[in-house]
């Protein structure tokens, strides 16, 4: 069989499945999530094995050691995994609730209920955790899930969606359910992304590379970020310290991930009691600023930033920095070079705090915390599959209920159009 | 200048316009809308005039006397669009409503709160009303729109935008706010659905010709349906009155849009006492019925149903009927055939009427009500841009909140990541 053939029929195969989980009662759904755990634990030492078989392919091919890190399923991975999937289950099933029901004048009474989208397909670059992660997800909310993960992670996926599927099967849910292709080439994504007869959002996640193939050629609805260019404005009115505590963690708690700090505005009247001490900071930790000319006067650590800094996701211990004469001047850059991820203001000024959250045309805006909070978790979703950018459907990070949509029900007593 | 540039300078001025329209409060996008609706009244007969360039090539085109009907601008149609102006301003205001907000352990308050979409491209074949309807909708909740219309109502479209831009104008809101393509060219198409960076979403309406193509080839995402094959379910415990007068207004009222009925499905116990008498009802009124062997054995004026009749969008007065076994058989047709737009059952059984509110996959499900109700206005939502039956942002029929999406606002105190 074709490679197009056999993603056609594995996504026929998970269309089924879907209308099977449409009703599907929750407890059954949570049954299954905590079996799938059970087993992840009871089989670890066969995932382990199956992922050695990644690790030695990617020590081969000379991977970096934070790469290999990344990739490695020991014993904690794997029940860190099992926690994951039992944490999902203990989750509200957003699937069935009403979000509003009202009477027409002609006595139609009309309600929206939460569905769930059907047959997804997840399209992932990262570690293999992700790959229970997101049919947990998926799974919980009623959908259908086709998972393609990384070629370097094709083994440890492999095992990781056997064990997934067994669980289906001994709690009598769809097998098809869950669906982890089982090829590298690139052309079952293509497939992948053609099938929207099939296929009702298509999730890719990873690097940008690989997120604008799927933009580009998907027929069918995509949700995706393709990279977060986070700023902090630092309003003349901010505390210093919050402003330096809050900028510090922005950029360098974690900086290889989208939510990180990669742009600082700084008003000028803020620059000199502030930028100093803060680049300070900064250069301590390794991070190398690239600054406007003010910020090089008052950082002389910094070199000069070019037009390419203003724009990019550095995704490592690197900074622009520009300090403008207003915050209207912030919100200008912001609105030419962000990606609509998340920005934050640092003030204690209320109307310029009103203004910046009322302004800022960004799926996540904070006042006074750090950019890092974009996050499902962080902001009280309970899980997230990715963030989502584009301002369809979901704008900001998508947890259970952005794996959902509404349709309309309504009880007549026989109304005709007149 | 180039078709393609001239529509990058567009799409570049909706999204700056955009920016302006994102935090403009009610009153002056009310304001506005009544001054359009004064414009077009009081410049009646220069629409008039225009529309005549229009029809006057339409005739020579040999277009038939309902599509010249459908073009026409007379003063019953312009007043009408003045009217329906006047309703958009009296709707609420999407943008502004906070959908929640809650306090996360550590003291931050975030909270979702609904904005403008952006810039919207809207591509359509219909009446040149449309023009108008969609340039309102689209003002009040706050996104700039980019206009193309069909080529045979090109004069009166150019007309009607030039009015509104001057109401624009006159009410101090920026003029990119609503733009009409000046060129009949299907490149102007093509460049629109390519500017991801500018547009946040495509809405084409017509025939399934043009939003296939709109759908294949763009890169901004789209709302859309390709159809409406519509299904009614007559259940044994039916009323034969009801379903009778639901089965004639869903067929008979107006055949020639998306949520008429097109195939009638009938519970072999209540096709004896159901199906002649209603067959005589439809064929009184010039339906032609195609349906299988069991229906014409009750209705003996049908003729055979072939395959392709079960998915049509007739559009006409034809139906499809089918004696089915069981519910279960009408669910796995519907499942088969259907269009995931509008499905009804008509039933006294409280059981079976659960279960097809729940288990049928379609933007509206009807219990004892016509599929015609599928329609903003007749569900309540005020007013309607289309109706969506993709399962991403909004499925079913979209009103204003339904151009409009939500970001988070995060209050904080100093919050930082651990």
């Amino acid at each position: 069989m074709s490679i197009e053939n056999m993603i056609k029929t594995m996504a026929g195969d998970a269309k089924t499945a879907s209308r099977g989980l449409r009703s599907l009662e929750r407890g059954r759904k949570d049954d299954a999530l905590l079996r799938m755990a059970e087993k992840l634990v009871a089989h670890r030492e066969t995932i382990a094995t199956e992922n050695q078989k990644d690790l030695s392919a990617a020590k081969d091919a000379g991977l970096s050691a934070a790469m290999l890190d990344r990739l490695t399923l020991n014993d904690a991975v794997i029940r860190a995994m099992a926690d994951g999937l039992r944490e999902v289950a203990a989750l509200p099933d957003p699937v069935g609730a009403y979000s509003g029901m009202w009477k027409r004048p002609n006595g139609l009474l009309v309600g929206r209920v939460r569905i769930p989208l059907g047959v997804i397909g997840f399209i992932y670059e990262s570690r293999p955790n992700v790959t229970v992660d997101a049919a947990a997800l998926c799974l919980k909310a009623g959908n259908a899930v086709i998972l393609k993960g990384g070629s370097e992670a094709f083994h440890s996926n492999i095992a990781l969606g056997k064990l997934l599927t067994e669980a289906l099967n001994e709690t009598g849910i769809p097998e098809k359910a869950v669906q982890v292709i089982p090829t590298t080439e690139r052309t079952a994504v293509n497939a992948l992304i053609s099938l929207d007869d099939d296929v009702d959002v298509i999730i890719p996640r990873g690097g940008e590379g690989l997120i604008r193939f799927v933009a580009e050629h998907s027929r069918v609805p995509v949700l995706k970020h393709y990279k977060g260019v986070c700023h902090i404005y630092v309003d003349q009115s901010a505390s210093f310290e919050m402003a330096k505590d809050i900028c510090f963690n922005a950029k360098v708690q974690r900086p290889g991930v989208c939510n990180a700090l990669e742009t600082l505005l700084v008003h000028e009247d803020a620059a000199p009691g502030f930028l100093p001490e803060m680049a300070k900071q900064y250069e301590e930790a390794g991070v190398e600023i690239r600054g406007c000319p003010k910020t090089i006067d008052l950082a002389p650590g910094a070199v000069p930033a070019t037009e390419s800094d203003w724009p990019a996701e550095f995704l490592d211990l690197v900074l622009a920095v520009k300090v403008v004469g207003s915050m209207d001047e912030a919100l200008d850059h912001i609105e030419t070079y962000g990606s609509q991820h998340t920005e934050a203001i640092i003030t204690n000024d209320y109307e310029r705090s009103q203004r910046f959250l009322a302004q800022v045309d960004s799926s996540v805006v904070l006042v006074n915390a750090s950019t890092r909070f974009n996050d499902g978790n962080q902001l009280g979703l309970g899980a997230e599959i990715g963030i989502n950018t584009s301002k369809l459907h979901a704008f900001g990070p998508m947890g259970l209920e952005e794996l959902t949509t509404t349709k309309f029900v309504v009880y007549g007593q026989g109304q005709i159009r007149k």
